[in-house]
């Protein structure tokens, strides 16, 4: 915790000289920034820094780069993967300052925004245009870190994750250099897309400063509804049948009877404890009302006990608040734990066999074990709780942790749908890809950063 | 184009000894795989192979690798900006025998197919799932060929280009090495996205053997109409405004009026001669009668004059055959002449006045121009007829088309919405991404291949 001591101070006399008071060194300040939502242990930066522009970043950038420095960017903290730990020391760039909407282009259905704009800022500020921005990770995360992240949520089955709704990045490189990487038009085909390259890099090729999002119609009806069902395998089969009879559904969600259970408790909410399934539908009213008869029929053959309804805006919010809470109600049912996420997805045709060997898993797991998850893309999360204090807690999650990837990537999927590679799954990117794949990811990321000093020990194994 | 003679005969000895008689020297299938639907002049490679498997585009690339000759990855040669063509000669890797269709996974909506099955194979191939494949640039063009060039469509405002429609792919790089560059599910945030790397890489990176691609329900109703308008404005209005109703639009494409009129004489059809949009409503039998009923409403306030409707699968397959073929149509109505194509891509509020602009300066060309667009993207073609004959008129188009760009990128758009880089629009990629996106593209193709073997000439500026 004392590296502070052994970093070349001259580093901090040179960022002061540029930032002024927005540079800090203070324990506190850069405790909160050695730490994010993951189970790794805390790692503080030398230094934080919190500049308010590209201009500034970049100085930063070839301040850190004159004195071998590591960068590591930062947006509000609340990675699963370890990506923000400052596992080599070096300076916490912290963008929630550079929070400025620039533009945005009704007409177009898109905004550019800093990369410490967050999406309920977003979501907040365009409210009057009947437009919104559909990503959102459980968290209300800035879009910077939601790009280089490739983050990913409830939405994603209808609107696609931050891949599908990056139109274009401001990025400072290793070397100072800035740039932008394509136009604004809705496709292009020019050249190699570095767009998607700097989408899911995770800080490690260059510090995103600026972020081109897509933008959709608020619709004239959403509705949401909420239904228990006997059986996960119930919940998966409707899903499955739902996608495939082509109803557009926009949000489908499972949590499990236990997540059910530390929600009510959380929310002081009153819904039946059993695997249920959140879903939501986008249209006009119509539309909707269709949509809803159709997936209720389906939810009936499967065991789908009751829907409950939510129309109005603040009753949808407030049952996808419930849901969104879900991992946040989940570790508060266990005082004093630490949760580790698990994240992998698969193909829908082998989510319900791929969900039900998992749940057999858990009953070998000293703690219960909450599930959530996104089941219309294959996606599903356990929350395997562990006292810090007990580190055979930790290394008993962590084997169990490894079974679920394992049998993901038997069944030809990821071992991150949406949570991101950090320190966390560097491990599994060989087994899920070869050494070749990975060997190709360390070649461009020297391409971009010959002497990984762009938060380094993330994504690639570099050492 | 008798290169052949130089050519190092060991290379066709040991392709030969390889693939016996699908290795071809002949002056017939070197002029055929030399040239594509572009301007350029023809450039026959030095001997065409015709592999079956991805473990045989592997040895033909470690010969060719061994020898330090050109390899060109050829699926039907339907390409617009020279992708094809063998500008420093090599052998050219005719991909189209590998036509198998592997694995379709109707519950997981994807299907894994050899690079050369052509979109229409691949749709007919799954025409009793109940499900299709959405991509289609006019020509029947290879799965491969559509990755590699990042193609789009008519189908792209609400389904997606190659880039969204691509989950994987199997890829031979310049070292012999063979890739799988993603696993099976329909999302992932394991590393950096190399699918998306190569989607779009026109075979400067690698040589796509395999494809990965989502698959859609098709919708319970499906109903398209041609409606005229008075005026061009008229027709990007609608367009612009309907996608601002939120309503999902499946597709809607421009013609002009002189595009109209060659598509009537070649197709034998009797559309209204005037600027025309076509229209393509997806989903439940109510939901499409409900988006007709806006967009008839909206056309009408901005001059549309009567809405010709086709519902059954036939009439809707010859009204959109008519606009695929719009291109060949035009090239019809002036025999003789080669045509080039321009492609810009702006914002879409844009689109009206860089139309409007442009068709100010088409009264100053020598030849009508036509113009066809998918406008629901931004996206449109004008057809500049040259005759081969006159090198002055090539001139002439290439600056007409140098202004159609520079305008474009005035309005923060593409100089290529879909046709790609290959040759013809290297000079503008610099111009547009400025030169430090350039030389880390340049720098990205040299980790694939440092010898710049892989279409060598093509989408970077490497000489």
């Amino acid at each position: 915790m004392n590296k502070a001591r052994e970093f070349d101070q001259t580093v901090v006399t040179e960022l002061q000289a540029l930032l002024g008071e927005r540079v800090s060194t203070s324990a506190a300040v850069r405790e909160h920034h050695g730490k994010d939502e993951s189970y790794f242990p805390y790692a503080p930066p030398d230094a934080v820094v919190f500049p308010h522009s590209t201009e500034e970043v970049r100085d930063v950038v070839n301040i850190c780069r004159r004195h071998r420095v590591p960068m590591i960017p930062f947006g509000v903290g609340t990675s699963l993967e370890g990506h923000i730990l400052a596992v080599k020391g070096g300076v916490c760039i912290d963008l929630s300052q550079m929070n400025k909407i620039v533009e945005v282009h009704e007409s177009d259905l898109d905004a550019v925004v800093q990369a410490g704009v967050t999406r309920k800022q977003l979501n907040e500020h365009i409210k009057h245009t009947g437009l919104f921005f559909p990503v959102d990770p459980g968290a209300d995360a800035t879009l910077g870190g939601m790009a280089a992240t490739r983050a990913s949520g409830t939405n994603a089955v209808r609107y696609g994750t931050m891949r599908e709704n990056v139109i274009s990045l401001k990025v400072v490189l290793a070397d100072g250099r800035v740039i932008q990487t394509a136009r604004r038009a809705k496709k292009s085909a020019a050249g190699y897309d570095l767009t998607r390259l700097f989408v899911g890099s995770e800080g490690t090729l260059g510090i995103i400063t600026e972020v081109t999002v897509r933008l959709y119609p608020v619709q004239e009806a959403m509705s949401a509804a909420v239904c228990a069902f006997e059986s996960v395998d119930g919940c998966t089969n409707t899903v499955i049948q739902t996608i495939q009879a082509g109803v557009p559904i926009a949000r489908c969600d499972i949590v499990c009877e236990k997540t059910v259970d530390a929600i009510n408790k959380y929310k002081k909410t009153d819904y039946r404890v059993a695997p249920t399934v959140f879903f939501e539908f986008h249209g006009s009213a119509a539309s909707v009302v269709e949509q809803a008869e159709i997936v209720q029929a389906i939810a009936k053959d499967n065991g789908g006990m009751d829907f409950q309804w939510a129309t109005k805006a603040e009753d949808r919010t407030r049952l996808w608040d419930a849901r969104h809470n879900a991992y946040f109600a989940c570790i508060q049912s266990r005082p004093g734990s630490r949760a580790i996420s698990t994240d992998v997805c698969v193909p829908i045709s082998r989510l319900a066999e791929c969900v039900a060997e998992t749940m057999e898993d858990c009953k070998d797991y000293f703690a219960p074990v909450p599930l959530l998850g996104h089941i219309g893309d294959g996606n599903f999360h356990l929350m395997l709780f562990v006292d810090p204090a007990r580190p055979e807690e930790a290394e008993q999650a962590k084997t169990f942790n490894k079974r679920v990837v394992d049998r993901a990537l038997r069944m030809e999927g990821t071992c991150t749908g949406e949570h991101g590679v950090g320190l966390g799954k560097i491990g599994s990117m060989t087994r899920e890809l070869g050494e070749d794949v990975v060997s190709l990811m360390v070649d461009i990321k020297k391409v971009f950063d010959p002497e990984n000093l762009m938060n380094p020990g993330k994504v690639v194994p570099i050492q």
